[in-house]
């Protein structure tokens, strides 16, 4: 166990400007034209928004409102999955998560959160479904070099290694990056989405937060907190201060790896926060960004 | 990725003699003395059986029962949580827990299964619990060596690290067991319970199973799968087959590195299996046992 307590985090006070709201937070209540105006309204300086929310919307006109608003896209939410049956459905997948990406480059985001996929439906060889995605984003690497957009890999906790991802440790990521982009130059295009919710109770997360800093590979910082007990897989987390993760920590960890990011919030919750008003979901964003995070 | 699928696991056909039942399958729903007569009369020639169903029965008189009714005592469940907030708590907590080990004496268990425990109440210091578990066991395993009971310890998903165990993948808990109890002999007393449903999403399972083979740590072997869409974090497994796990796959890497002893079921399963008959659950256990696990 490395001493993760011993890293004190920067102080979050006042500096909103380092801190975004990805839109999952806010429950997907309103168009994504009055979340981006609440999420600057509220003080903060960066939004990661997701593909639904600009389904219909001319990409353009989204990003020229983000900008006016005074915000940057963090990280694009996020990729379709890799592994999806047989190769006519994997080369479905591709094209529609490099349309992804080219949405990304119109946003100026930050990265491309790409959560992998996991088991195709009828499947129990996770080997194999752990092949197709080193295929998949192995392809996905070549177009965005091509336009110009970071690709961050998201780990998800384990207890989504059957459905939604078969990326679940930092090490894994990092193994993969490695294989992919070998030697990277100061700037890689492939890294991390390091998220609190998915890696903190890893033995290794220290050691492997180090080892994404030293190859630049943090490319994002999500935060929201383990509830105790958690009654749903997927719609539980915790505001930040609620739950049991040691979040000055783990970003006193990120920030001694190098990372100088936004820090971002990503709550799901659909039995309380996606209940709440948007301005007073925000307020406590803000609030626990700030104290307790 | 190791190529699981590669090691083919032995036939169950015909053997219920090899396994086992976790009487934890069955819901509680009789006496113990039921459970074990339920057991031994569907064929089985193991049983693991639970502290909280001795309770108030004579350990002696329960060991003879098992022993009457042909079956042999797999694991004893389980240990009393080793984090445990001040020192006079975790003083209770080891005695608690040399009790069991006693009880596992008398009931010639093949080992007493330690499930560690995590943050007590009010704290979110992994690294503090997880000293403190493997301060806990090594005085644990101290009391085991004079009585000669084996400590097998169980790695829980990485979703219960919150709550229930620190102890979350197999190679923390085999670095633990290195440190314990080093250059072990032939037959060290510390070692794993393997768990199908806490182990199969993890990457490096492959190479930890043979670790663990290696050092002859592996103590007990458990089965259940796991349900896409899980329900529930605690008691929504799913019986052998039903689930994405590649359980005959599994049970060829946990064979290939020697493991010779009893394949016991364990299935928690509120909403399905418990509200079931015991004689259909112990039918079905037996069934998905010879056929896809």
């Amino acid at each position: 166990m490395a001493p993760l307590g011993a890293l004190a985090p920067t102080s979050l006070q006042g500096r909103l400007d380092r801190c975004a709201i990805n839109t999952a937070t806010l429950g997907f209540q309103q168009p994504i034209g009055a979340t981006i105006d609440a999420v600057a309204r509220a003080g903060f300086r960066g939004i990661g928004p997701w593909r639904r929310e600009l389904e219909g919307e001319p990409v353009a006109r989204v990003a020229r409102h983000i900008r006016d608003a005074g915000l940057a896209v963090t990280g694009y939410c996020r990729s379709t999955y890799l592994p999806a049956g047989d190769a006519a459905a994997r080369a479905a997948a591709i094209d529609d998560n490099r349309r992804a990406i080219d949405e990304a480059v119109a946003l100026g985001a930050g990265c491309f959160v790409v959560v992998v996929g996991s088991l195709p439906a009828g499947s129990k060889d996770l080997g194999r479904a752990r092949a197709e995605v080193a295929d998949g984003v192995a392809r996905l690497l070549e177009h965005a070099c091509d336009v110009g957009v970071h690709l961050g890999l998201e780990p998800l906790h384990p207890m989504y290694a059957g459905d939604r991802a078969c990326l679940n440790t930092l090490a894994q990521a990092l193994d993969l990056a490695d294989v992919l982009e070998p030697e990277p130059a100061s700037a890689p295009m492939l890294g991390l989405v390091v998220d609190a919710y998915h890696v903190w109770w890893d033995p290794d997360v220290a050691a492997q937060i180090m080892r994404a800093g030293a190859q630049s590979r943090i490319f994002a910082y999500h935060v929201s907190d383990w509830r105790v007990p958690t009654r749903d897989l997927l719609n539980d987390r915790a505001m930040m201060g609620d739950g049991v993760i040691d979040l000055p920590a783990l970003r006193g960890q990120v920030e001694a790896a190098g990372y100088r990011g936004p820090i971002e919030v990503e709550v799901f919750s659909a039995s309380d926060w996606w209940r709440r008003p948007v301005a007073a979901t925000l307020a406590a964003c803000a609030e626990r960004l700030q104290t307790v995070t």
